[in-house]
């Protein structure tokens, strides 16, 4: 098309945008109606809608590479999106091309002995999690929204999860990449070795990058051994200290095996079931705290149930637990297990929320909720504190829910102070504002304000050389530079 | 002393290098002395020897930071050196301060409950493994020159070594870092969290930099459970074909305990059993190719006899192995070690050698090894062989030995060749030239020969962004940009 304009002798005049974007990815697959690039724009939480240019849907990583050229060539931002799942903000664009990778979507090649698997970035979760298995191996991410949730916005996003003890996080799911980079070329380190040191390692530098340095169109992730033992318990114990030290003890025993150590207080269990149908109290009477804990094994000879049974009774004569349930079959198993996961849901029908991500090094994880706890306390009263999350991983979800008899504005007016008071605890221990959600749109303020200045500047430094227009989901994790 | 240089009124007259030097840091930590620092020149191998301006030895992260600033104002490069055991050339300086981190040999925090320990950057491997023992804990980086090497080196280099197989690389093991810019600026990532997603990773992206992007000065390692139980074997098998279908049974049966598959064909162990002394054959008559492989746990539960015994009689019934030795005693398992440890160094006596550091895909790695021997075969007569290395990792250390009757010069005379023979053969099988040695000085031209160019061109890139003045270990890793 190009080429065309050449002919006519009209090359000062760029082809409209929409017209361009066609002539490279085909008039359907790019979206400019209201109601067509609607789910485009919002958030999983509602709290911003955005605006586009265009929503382009390429099917090859060359088109994405054509798109990224067009959009160089005119300064457009770009915001690459997957299944738009995220929690901060980090897909909405604002007068910018939307990249949506839904469209790359194939499985480019398993390799079971390698313990590999190529997929494209628009690969859904649970689809990679079902191919993994029909070549007999594990893929563990594993995440709420795996039904929607794609694997380039885990990747760009360096998803965590529930298999994050055993299995890692993205970062240590991916071996290698591809990458279209803001100025249109094509790196290619798409290696599936577990050994390659060949200069700098740039895989890790777009792994969590939320799509400012570019987009990942492909990547060589590991598979595992598939789980074929399994033992699962939900167990009461006094608080988040009686927690640890069981956690201690487990993973000195069992750390091969262990899969699982997740956490919730009385209150988030409440909330389940209060607000997730079907939902029952696994013991007799309530207790302060619980985990819910699983070891796996691939080793077919492997008596788990016994180990585990074991354990709890070492760790009941230690006083580090209350009561414990061991599931009496695979449909008790998962009741157990989705009480865990309804937590986020039910609190969303419980009233507002304040919200934090957050993580400290796992030895200080119950000193964290304990004092957080208190201080939340002695900001606002009444306060109900919903603290629960991925313990072993030193990973919580130390939120606030609405109290009883308090107004929604009135509660939400203590969002930035409570943010403030929850955030300043973290940091102090050597903790992370943003464990697993990123930083998008809504945490680049107290990045800003938390994070090294070394750091910040250098990230600025990778940026401007990678990025030198600004173009690549311009506004995300980064503020504009002011440091020179 | 610059406020006294002001004083007398000669601002404009820097004090010599050597005087500086002496007023950050102490004359006696000022090295200059040619047999004072003719050990910071030489290599590994004696293939080169370097230059320096002087040797600096600072004792702690403020002191190298102020020699950075200072070699930064005169744009004098600066060499990193830790125990200068790498074998290719990276540590080398061509007139240049060599800044040795062995002063800086803390250890800085223990925190058994986190599996964390913070180091600095001069402490010997061997110590921190020991450290790590006495906290109850594993730290498993294991190397033939862990009794010398530095931990800073280890992760400038992305060390790999004997247990990555269960434990990954030195980049896997390394949760925050600690560095010195070129610019004379201090880098906090020192975090101990399993989760943090607070924008780039800058800390991967000087791990396996080479020291060409700053100065790893200390680190937050992760620490496993001690391993309280072990099973050793080393098994005969007709080729690398065989011992890959042993592989894939032994990892989806005991993937979790499996922490070494080392593989060595007859001639490495000949050439063991011909110059390493007090070594013999464990097996009654020679075969083609052996592995070494063990299963650890910290379960004490577990028994790992039992299994590996059953699967050894599985893979002989499949014609998987032809024969096994499973050690009676401790000391019987640490002579079979040592059949494996030795081959580095009886290969030194057994004449010259042309040596390779290359991984494959895993399930390439007996294509590999087939393919490689059969065109050196083609391309050299006689020709000694000498495959072996890390199998479960893919990475083979692929060389040829001076074979008898054959003139070292004539041999050594076939070294391009021979390269060009096997990093084809790697390159075709979507493998990486440098699997664990990295690329340093001797490897630069074949970097810049087999590296994708958009990689290429983003590592400079990123070097130029972060060390403008090319200071920091000039002409390692990266050849002169040409890229533009």
């Amino acid at each position: 098309m190009e080429a065309s304009a050449a002919i006519t002798g009209q090359p000062e005049k760029p082809m409209p945008l929409l017209e361009a974007l066609r002539a490279l990815v085909g008039a359907s697959h790019v979206l400019s109606e209201p109601e067509q690039i609607h789910p485009y724009l919002i958030e999983e939480r509602g709290l911003y809608t955005g605006t586009a240019l265009a929503v382009v849907q390429p099917g090859t990583t060359r088109e994405v590479a054509a798109i990224v050229r067009l959009c160089a060539e005119r300064s457009l931002p770009i915001v690459p999106q997957g299944g738009n799942t995220g929690v901060v903000g980090g897909g909405v664009p604002q007068e910018a091309v939307v990249i949506s990778t839904r469209r790359l979507n194939r499985v480019r090649q398993t390799d079971p002995l390698n313990g590999t698997i190529t997929v494209e970035a628009g690969c859904i979760l649970a689809d990679i999690q079902n191919a993994a298995e029909q070549a007999g191996k594990l893929f563990p991410l594993s995440l709420g929204s795996e039904g929607s949730c794609q694997i380039g916005g885990n990747i760009s996003t360096n998803a965590g999860g529930n298999a994050v003890l055993r299995y890692g996080n993205m970062r240590e799911l991916v071996m290698g990449l591809e990458v279209v980079l803001p100025d249109g070329e094509i790196l290619n380190d798409l290696y599936g070795l577990r050994k390659n040191n060949t200069g700098y390692d740039l895989r890790d530098l777009f792994i969590g990058a939320e799509g400012t340095l570019g987009i990942v169109t492909a990547a060589v992730l590991k598979l595992f051994p598939m789980p074929v033992r399994r033992a699962t318990t939900f167990m009461a114990c006094a608080n988040a200290h009686k927690a640890l030290a069981f956690f201690k003890r487990l993973r000195e025993a069992h750390g091969e095996q262990l899969s699982t150590f997740e956490f919730m207080e009385r209150e988030p269990l409440q909330i389940v079931l209060d607000h997730a149908p079907g939902t029952m109290d696994p013991m007799e009477r309530p207790y302060p705290a619980y985990s819910l804990i699983e070891l796996t094994s691939s080793d077919p000879e492997a008596d788990l149930e016994t180990a585990l049974e074991n354990i709890l009774a070492a760790a009941f004569e230690a006083d580090e637990i209350l009561d414990a349930v061991i599931p009496a079959s695979m449909g008790q198993g998962r009741a157990l297990h989705a009480l865990r996961e309804h937590v986020s849901d039910a609190q969303k029908q419980a009233g507002a929320s304040i919200k934090h991500d957050v993580s400290v090094p796992v030895s200080r994880v119950a000193d964290f909720i304990e004092a957080a706890k208190a201080a939340c306390h002695a900001h606002m009263k009444p306060c109900r504190v919903v603290a629960f999350g991925h313990f072993g991983d030193g990973n919580i979800h130390f939120n606030l829910a609405q109290p009883k008899g308090m107004e929604r504005e009135a509660f939400m007016a203590h969002y930035p102070a409570i943010n403030r008071i929850v955030h300043d605890i973290v940091h102090a221990m050597s903790g992370s504002i943003s464990a697993e959600h990123g930083i998008g749109h809504i945490k680049r303020h107290e990045l800003a304000r938390y994070k090294d200045p070394v750091a910040l500047r250098l990230m600025h430094r990778i940026k401007s050389v990678i990025d030198p227009q600004n173009i690549m989901n311009p506004g995300k994790v980064l503020l504009p530079d002011t440091t020179g």
